[in-house]
């Protein structure tokens, strides 16, 4: 007797790099960047209905491994992500994610999915769609800082959902720069390398620090920054790993995803735990103001939270249906009679 | 030009529904839940390595959806389990899973896993393990009260882990008890049917309590629990579910995988929180006694932990290689800059 077919409840869609590539490109990335900004948009203006909780780490020496879930009540979903700086040296990744959604009245899952292609997309939508909130009017310009794996998705993010036309890019490592310059070339922006973080950020109305080293650094000092700009620090995501001097944070106005997650992760864990922060839903819903003139400093201190993770695989789920671009993976046993989970492993029996 | 393949650092072999079975009927069901059984045992005794958390379960009217993850500073792993009891209602399994490795060094998931089949067996060699530490010497007769989904595992473990070899078997619906009767049926044990859970403890050593309905429910109650017996709860996992009276507790010796988690979700969480418990682990360490003297009632408070599943876990993908029953996922984009995953992405642009 040879084993029973598993029926079509068993099956679960999954999304491979291949077909998340493929996706990319079916879409286009920058339409893609805005269709994920406006599904990160709409998640925030319904931020209350979410099951929240600061993201699950395991830190180890070498990195951490950490589990993001949320729910919005019918449907949940987890993202699964590492973070290990050192990878780079032995050229593996420094993040590698993938994610799930299931149905919260069954627990059933829905669709798996590879989020290391898809977590470069919703963190550049996520800068690019609060940048829009809070940047100052007809900034074009943005000093990109940190020239690695997600510099070429933020730089697309801005120009598709901010109208940024010209990037001035600074790395610590030269060749970074000219990777990020030979990929973004032809794109549509004006690219100017420069020697140092003071270059990069001349003329800028956008600062962008996305740095991936775990360690306190200072790649912005506090007379490096200037009234009016809008700085979008999203290196520094985890404890004990930041980007900015403290001084610059009691300049701004800063705003956040969550709080309690962020006051452990982001810029602000050098600062008292009552330093005021704004949450960026809030702005969104036109609770609280946003940027309120142009002298004024903001910055956002992104870490990555779980509900931009549930709107990039919500979307991704959306698109699977018109673009077939997934497989079936047999992940959930389904027998005939729920009950009878062991009668369904003997009938399998060769 | 067509999309560059994966490198072989971006698969992860993924054991389906169809191969974990291959692999039980590979093994043996027995032998299988020996070996699960000496892994969790191995896992138990060094208990004090793992990175140890609650899980973290999100809860809705249905039901309820929980991430597990453990360390033990090597590899990690999670799972992911629903428990949603009026699943049987419509056909579906009241608990679905699956779980990851991944090596801690880097962050890479090293294994994908069905865990629905996986955990009924985890959950049964757990139960068995910890009996053969706690039931009284020469113990021959469980009865197995909730003949649902697990029971006949928790049979079969019972029968190769601790030499039981009669089965008393009572549920609340007949069909149930018919059902598990007709699937051990040949395998090397006297069935025993009952009509009530009185009849059916009658000469049991080990009692085994396995019901789904989440709720505060008294399957025993005090007067039922003769002395010197073993009771084997499983059932009550997750808060407001419990299957014992609370008088039964207080005459037993309550062992526990960890307090913390069991205090929430075991059948101790209807007692006070200082209420004392031994931790399991301890008495395979032999730190602390297990069974003192035959007139003793002992208490296995079994709520599932996250070491269980790791060690399960372990266990398949210790048996991946000789066996080959694993397919490879694209699930890791492993670009080969790692800092150039846009240039990846540029690159499968069809």
């Amino acid at each position: 007797m040879t084993a029973p077919k598993p029926s079509e409840l068993a099956y679960v869609p999954f999304v491979s790099v291949e077909n998340m590539m493929k996706l990319v490109h079916h879409i286009g990335i920058e339409p893609m960047l805005c269709d994920l900004s406006r599904y990160i948009e709409d998640d925030f203006r319904r931020w209350e209905l979410f099951d929240k909780t600061p993201r699950v780490a395991s830190h180890s020496k070498e990195g951490v491994i950490e589990l993001m879930p949320t729910s919005d009540g019918e449907v949940y979903g987890f993202k699964y992500v590492n973070g290990h700086p050192k990878n780079t040296r032995e050229g593996l990744q420094t993040v590698t994610a993938f994610g799930l959604l299931a149905n919260v009245d069954t627990g059933y899952p829905v669709l798996l999915s590879e989020m290391t292609v898809l977590t470069a997309l919703r963190t550049a939508a996520t800068s690019a769609m609060v940048a829009s909130h809070l940047a100052p009017q007809g900034a074009k310009t943005m000093a990109m800082i940190g020239n690695g794996a997600q510099s070429e998705f933020q730089a697309l993010a801005m120009k598709a959902i901010c109208g940024i036309d010209s990037l001035r890019l600074y790395d610590i490592d030269k060749a970074a720069t000219e990777k990020a310059m030979r990929n973004l070339e032809g794109l549509g922006m004006t690219l100017t390398p420069c020697q140092t973080p003071e270059e990069a950020i001349e003329g800028a109305q956008i600062i962008t620090t996305c740095t991936a080293d775990k360690q306190y650094a200072t790649i912005l000092t506090d007379n490096m920054v200037g009234a009016g700009v809008h700085i979008n620090a999203i290196g520094g995501d985890c404890p004990g790993k930041t980007e900015l001097h403290k001084d610059i944070l009691g300049r701004s106005d800063v705003f956040v995803e969550y709080p309690p997650q962020t006051r452990i992760e982001g810029e602000i864990q050098q600062m008292p735990e009552d330093f005021v922060v704004t949450e960026m839903w809030q702005v969104i819903n036109g609770d609280v103001p946003g940027r309120v003139n142009d002298r004024q400093i903001t910055l956002f201190d992104g870490v990555g939270f779980a509900i931009e993770d549930f709107s990039a695989l919500r979307y991704v789920r959306d698109r699977l249906e018109d673009t077939g671009l997934y497989q079936d993976l047999d992940m959930v046993a389904d027998p005939d009679d729920p009950r009878d989970l062991f009668g369904m492993l003997q009938r399998a029996k060769p």
